[in-house]
């Protein structure tokens, strides 16, 4: 077994730091080619927002960082399968790559539900890597569960 | 005819306030009751922010606002049908209603494409009313893109 990629760690790091706010799990990171531009962890309720999953704040983060709306030339790191929220956004945000954790098949768009991306009104598709780090990230997630109940 | 109901004119002054500012003509509203809790138009330009559709924020203003992560008994009054990032963050929100302008064969995610309410990955489902004030949405629309050419 090879080691993780430093995004996905990176992105592993801010879903056990979400844990610990009392979120659930996830955790995004995007990149620039080597360079880090956003990190992020899923925050809806410390921040008061529905839209706050990591990868809509560490988007927001990185075309603010950037100065710009569209992010050609970056990739996401998640470490779940995008919803279609989040899905929407990276194709609008022109994300290069996305590479994910877990798949997630109550709630991912990706390879679940509406496969947003092989939608004909989808306007750009980014390449996708699924299941990089899905172990860790997914007894990350039935920890927080367990725990809840 | 009717008149508009107040909450669609709203949304379509906020639209033509996005025209003025040089992004698409797109507006929303989030209503409480008879209350409008949050107005916005549609901003990615201007915000550096590739999620900044006016649905998003005004469902991130409204959230706020209440300062609850969800927004059972709002209802959301948009001029243009939402995308699948805009659909996704109103089944996040718990939007008890919305209610849609001109139909967005393009990119629209409730009538069109990933028909995003009708998937089993989506966890609510709001009250749907098309149709609302389209001709004068589509009007801004085609006069804001037939300017650009």
């Amino acid at each position: 077994m090879f080691p993780l990629p430093l995004p996905m760690r990176a992105a592993l790091d801010a879903a056990r730091a979400a844990a610990d706010a009392g979120e659930v799990p996830v955790g995004a990171v995007v990149m620039l080619g080597e360079r880090i531009v956003a990190t992020a962890a899923n925050a809806p309720r410390r921040l008061c927002d529905p839209t706050a999953h990591a990868e809509m704040l560490a988007i927001r983060e990185a075309a603010k960082a950037l100065g710009r709306d569209r992010l050609e030339q970056c990739d996401l790191w998640v470490t779940l399968e995008p919803c279609a929220m989040c899905a929407g956004a990276i194709a609008h945000a022109r994300i290069q790559r996305v590479y994910y954790g877990a798949a997630d098949p109550k709630g991912g768009a990706v390879e679940h539900g509406p496969r947003f991306f092989t939608q004909p009104t989808c306007h750009h598709r980014p390449e996708l890597y699924g299941d990089i780090g899905s172990a860790e990230s997914a007894a990350l997630l039935r920890d927080f569960f367990e725990q809840r109940r």
